[in-house]
């Protein structure tokens, strides 16, 4: 296109090119999607109509005379104050709970609230990409510390922070997923939580501490979250309806410090989110349908993820490596050195296997070739073992001449369809 | 708060402070709201309850192998096509039509594919403070040129987009609101939009041009879109269920060169719009029921703007100056010299009056004192009379010693609160 110059933001981005229908994949393992089959169809439409029945003013803007303009309806931020009040310091009340659209809504106002060009922002290696982009979208300085199996290394956020400080230009946010880390799976333990937030609160640094997959534990104890550990006000944790829920109702939350809050509902520009769909959520929780629900599908896809791990010991044992994760959605797997990834990755796709390919985890070229992520979260759980059997047989032809070993006994084949 | 510093872009904004529950007010006549008593309840929940009877996965995130992820569910952008393809050149198809958060949405995403910090932003004066502080948190350099009884005054805008380039700061951006401007309620006649057209292609400048009340006209003809003038790619056409259906589904779109658009997807930053709303939507397009409400509230709008123009003749001639609109929601009272407009509006909220002070609508301190902009959506017919006796009677207090006419015989007095 000639004409128009882009703003800065937008021309540091991939310039996007529409595609209209692209051929459909067999297997999803792709996205952070939830399973359709677990929507709560029937219960949220029945929410959304009794909502709307009790009070037709729930379709309305958020009124700025109750804050429900800029934080959002609030029977629903009771429910989460209810919820998540014991991260909050004594006292917490609705100003500390603000709406937004999703849980990236949230991560963008905080991003949006603090950062300006130039300033730095610590991220994982690897971390969510569309996290990456916000912070390149704001021209960031992005920065980043490596996550291992034990989340976020301290340490090297610790000499990371302190070089950013020696170096003038000291870190503005942190930005951390310590629970099922997005890609990694992995959790940080509660010690370091307890540093990052005494390290976020000794360079004044903003923490926000994406726990969109908290909710979605299979095995082990809960952590605390970061916020349960900030004395100082500097940690924002952001949560989200959308994977346990559903995308669609494009609900999410923050909460922190109040004084925070009040820098992002100055910083926010989008008119609110939906009073509606939020009046149906604590609706859907108050009744205590949210918890059978959440109960529910966290036996299927732990399931699903038992299923998932089941296959890849018998199909890709000798050909990468990966941790059974706790919760979230997501396997990481590190393809062995002499599996030729590239080919790999093109073999795959073309069996139909939609995957999210390592690279797009981290914030610089080069890294993550040999990894790769799949998300279990939304293929059924009877067709994982035919969609990870036909991985498999990418991988191995992508070992090429290298001794691999000869796949399992399984031989589920796709049946066609998504 | 001492600790983090602000991102410039939130610094330069009021600091926004968590009010809580303040005095309800007697009459609303302040924000764009439609009237709840409008809002299709049963007919959105039933279409909210078929559309996810039909296809749960519209729940889900929209996907990039069909652009519902970027572009937004592909029904209503059919639907929409079909509405508004007219002003699209032959051959538009659905890479033309973007879903967004709400007509807000799209403008926010238009300032932030083009806008740097410094860049020149025409706006219109007055016209939408909710845009002026989009503008403000980009830091453009907003530039305002006078909207009069004709809307936007094209021959001052010809004379500042020629004096931008010639200072070497051409503007990126053009953003009006041709039909039923905020808050004046003027219509700009077609023989300027098309120049409108025509300079922007000349400058090089993108025109965002805010159709959100467009379809709401109770007298006179449609006038043709600025985007129908447009032949070069440059005119963003922004519009929103927001006003005529419910501005929770948070529904809104643009229409556009399909590489303008594709900027926009680039910049996008929200995962998408929710499917399920826009999927719902759809079916109440399709099925007529939307025509039919439309026409229903056309009409009762119109009643209330009648109600309330002859409330103003009877408590405010004299004090007061104004014009019908043919439609949208506001009237745009300017108060007569003899009137202490501090005065005056000050008595009138005390009075229970919310009305917006006609200094938002302008970028630059100290214009606007003797505005004021009333909006007749909000508030029940029967209340408008005793609303606008108010409204009198605080003028007339403003009128000071000031010879001032007499007020009519309308006796209505307010009811109390709602």
């Amino acid at each position: 296109m000639s004409g128009p110059e882009l703003a800065s933001r937008a021309a540091r981005l991939t310039p996007f090119r529409y595609q209209g229908d692209k051929p459909a994949v067999l297997w999803s393992f792709t996205g952070g999607f939830p399973d359709p089959a677990h929507f709560p169809v029937r219960e949220l439409s029945d929410c959304l109509a009794a909502a709307a029945g009790e009070d037709p003013e729930l379709l309305q803007y958020g009124s700025s005379a109750d804050e429900s303009l800029r934080y959002g309806e609030r029977s629903l931020r009771q429910a989460l104050l209810t919820r998540h009040g014991d991260d909050l310091p004594p006292g917490a009340c609705l100003a500390n709970v603000m709406l937004t659209q999703g849980g990236i809504g949230a991560i963008e106002l905080a991003f949006r609230s603090f950062v300006d060009p130039g300033d730095a922002v610590v991220v994982e290696a690897p971390t969510w990409g569309v996290a990456l982009t916000l912070a390149r979208q704001l021209r960031a300085d992005v920065h980043a510390v490596p996550a291992g199996p034990a989340g976020l290394d301290v340490d090297a956020l610790e000499a990371k922070l302190d070089a950013l400080r020696a170096a003038g230009r000291p870190a503005k946010i942190v930005y951390t997923i310590p629970t099922f880390q997005t890609p990694t799976g992995t959790v940080m333990p509660a010690a370091n939580r307890r540093r990052l937030a005494a390290l976020a609160a000794r360079h004044d640094a903003i923490v926000v501490e994406d726990g969109t997959y908290a909710a979605l534990r299979y095995d082990g104890l809960a952590q605390p979250s970061v916020q349960s550990f900030d004395t100082e006000g500097r940690v924002l944790r952001v949560g989200s309806f959308s994977k346990t829920v559903a995308p669609a109702l494009r609900t999410g939350w923050v909460t922190g410090d109040r004084a925070l809050l009040s820098v992002l509902a100055s910083a926010r520009s989008d008119l609110g989110v939906s009073q509606w769909a939020a009046r149906a959520l604590a609706l859907f929780l108050e009744s205590g349908q949210y918890d059978a629900h959440l109960s529910r599908m966290l036996a299927a896809y732990r399931r699903k993820r038992d299923v998932l791990d089941a296959a890849l010991r018998r199909e890709c044992a000798g050909l990468a490596e990966w941790s059974v994760p706790d919760g979230g959605y997501f396997f990481w797997l590190r393809l062995r050195e002499h599996v030729d990834a590239g080919k790999a990755k093109r073999l795959a796709r073309e069996r139909g296997i939609a995957a999210r390919p390592g690279e797009q985890f981290f914030g610089t070229p080069g890294d993550g070739g040999q990894l790769l992520r799949i998300a279990f979260s939304q293929v059924a759980e009877e067709r994982i073992p035919g969609g990870i059997a036909a991985l498999g047989e990418a991988l191995r032809s992508g070992a090429a001449g290298a001794a691999a070993p000869e796949r399992g006994t399984d031989t589920a084949r796709p049946e066609g369809g998504r």
